[in-house]
């Protein structure tokens, strides 16, 4: 099959890959209906986070179950399956607890690479979710986005503590955050502060349902917060980029009693523990336990009330996936859907 | 009247000090029934935390209302009360969310010194707590113990949302850490494992509630509670001591989706952001708002259903604050009250 492999720092190429196979009788094959590529690939694309020679790439995936090991029940080969990132068993204490990103028997997608035609889901029955029906096709890019990002800004969102009578600001305006404001839309917020100084993200966070925009970044953001909210800053705040400015930025965002919910991966970031301790803020984040959440978010996509698919603004063929990541790293496009 | 005063770390008296008055409205001036050293005033006393010349000291006390101003209503002269370590309104947003040390009015009652014969309370119908009646001698060092250490204990085990079903468990074994123990145990925790070498403080610990002792630190001690726990680690975490080591400790004894609630004053403590993100933590914590639990603290002592006072394992009268510092610097009483 054909598959994306990241050799270097800026050097992914589409080759041919051995077909996956089913390995353990708990594995599914799933062809795959699309693809794409992550803020998260970006990391080792940029040389931030150092590789151990070439790697398979992508942890996002939709698809048709191609074909099942022996001891897996809940996915039959020609369903359509959306799956998160982490294979999970569902079944054990953490995974019951809603945290499958941080189940005692989970595999990163990741490590298998699902830019390409054929993946191996390990834990099928506790990874994958079938649709009723395989759906319309103008509705893969929302499942595929159930995937992850989708379910990574949900988390942030439910993380944040965004609901009814909540300020919600968002820092961060990559295909993460801008979910996060649709998330915190649909989980009842009173007020949307996104913050964005492009725009095209500008807009479609105010399509997701923000309700306020703010331009300045730093300390002029974190006033412009506190502007906003009578000098107490916003009550949520969805961290979805991972720096420690974007940390310190969310942190001094939210007031005395309020919740950051962080989902950017932070690489380099130190909190500083006085500072911490006098925020009295709640922190809570992490590689998001997308499987929590994939139900709901597949029927929301499967009767039309969201459509995050949206955040795809670049789609290539697979073999193109250089230019797609090319596109992402200069930030000429969002996200970029890959096709098959 | 008579009143410490810290001049230099290691350096303590107890000095003539003016009679502190009603310098606003909504002040109330308090005889103080009892006073006492907290752990936190040894981070001063031992160099840790920069001086800025002498300073009275104290943030702890009960006593009996001997003035009020002219537009304090909640409390009247003869009454005995409690207060928080915070002044606060109790009405501004920040309260009225149950966060009254983020009040945006509130000040740092340290700053005027409890470890006194009087004491000014500003904002006093937010800040003070009135028993119905006087209350008995013996129930006295348990009212104190309300005032900070009891509700830093219990701010604690809410913020690592300790409850039934869950594993509890408590970093730090001075008076916060045990009455975490004690919070934890009231709050319903099916098993809480206190964390301590010291003999009596175990053997208090038990009494508190305590279903499981570790000696071992660090490293050690954090996989004696994943033992304890499936491999897992606790649902919930309470730091009560604020150095790096112990936060560590306590953020990885947590599982996946666990809390941490954190009360040590996090002198010199760096969060490392890559450990934080995967560990999937909760983590809340800072300077407690006691006088949102105060109420039921002190309904609680009122009926003798909780003795938290038995941390006081040392009582001096207040001319001989000195050696009541020096007991806790050296770890020869887990708490000392004063009398006056």
């Amino acid at each position: 099959m054909r598959g994306a492999i990241m050799y270097a720092p800026g050097d992914v190429r589409v080759e041919n890959r051995a077909d996956p196979r089913i390995e353990a009788p708990t594995d599914a094959v799933v062809r795959l209906s699309a693809t794409c590529v992550c803020g998260s690939d970006l990391w080792p694309y940029r040389g931030i986070q150092p590789m151990d020679g070439p790697a398979p790439m992508g942890h996002e995936y939709v698809g048709i179950v191609e074909e099942v090991g022996a001891e897996v029940t809940s996915v039959r080969p020609g369903q359509f399956v959306v799956g998160s990132f982490w294979a999970s068993d569902n079944t054990c204490e953490i995974c019951r607890a809603g945290y499958q990103s941080g189940c005692v028997h989970r595999v990163p997608m990741g490590s298998l690479g699902s830019q390409a035609e054929f993946l191996r889901v390990p834990l099928a029955d506790g990874t994958l979710v079938a649709t009723p029906e395989v759906p319309d096709a103008d509705l893969v890019p929302s499942y595929l986005a159930a995937s992850d990002v989708l379910g990574t800004g949900w988390f942030a969102a439910v993380a944040a503590e965004a609901g009814p009578g909540k300020t919600v600001a968002v820092v961060g305006d990559g295909a993460v955050g801008l979910l996060g404001v649709l998330a915190a839309r649909q989980l009842g917020a009173e007020r949307i502060i996104a913050m964005s100084r492009h725009e095209s993200r500008q807009k479609l966070a105010v399509e997701f349902g923000a309700t306020d925009i703010v331009a300045e970044r730093g300390d002029a953001g974190i006033a412009a917060i506190k502007d906003l909210t009578n000098g107490l800053g916003a009550h949520s705040v969805i961290e979805a980029v991972g720096t420690q400015e974007s940390m310190m930025q969310a942190i001094r965002s939210t007031r005395a009693g309020g919740h950051v919910g962080y989902v950017g991966v932070t690489h380099d970031v130190s909190l500083p523990g006085m500072e911490m301790f006098f925020s009295l803020v709640h922190l809570h984040g992490g590689p998001a336990p997308v499987r929590r959440f994939l139900p709901d978010l597949m029927e929301l996509i499967g009767n039309r009330s969201i459509d995050p698919g949206r955040v795809f603004d670049l789609s290539l063929p697979l073999d193109q996936a250089a230019e797609g990541y090319r596109a992402m790293d200069e930030r000429r496009a969002i996200k970029t859907l890959l096709t098959l």
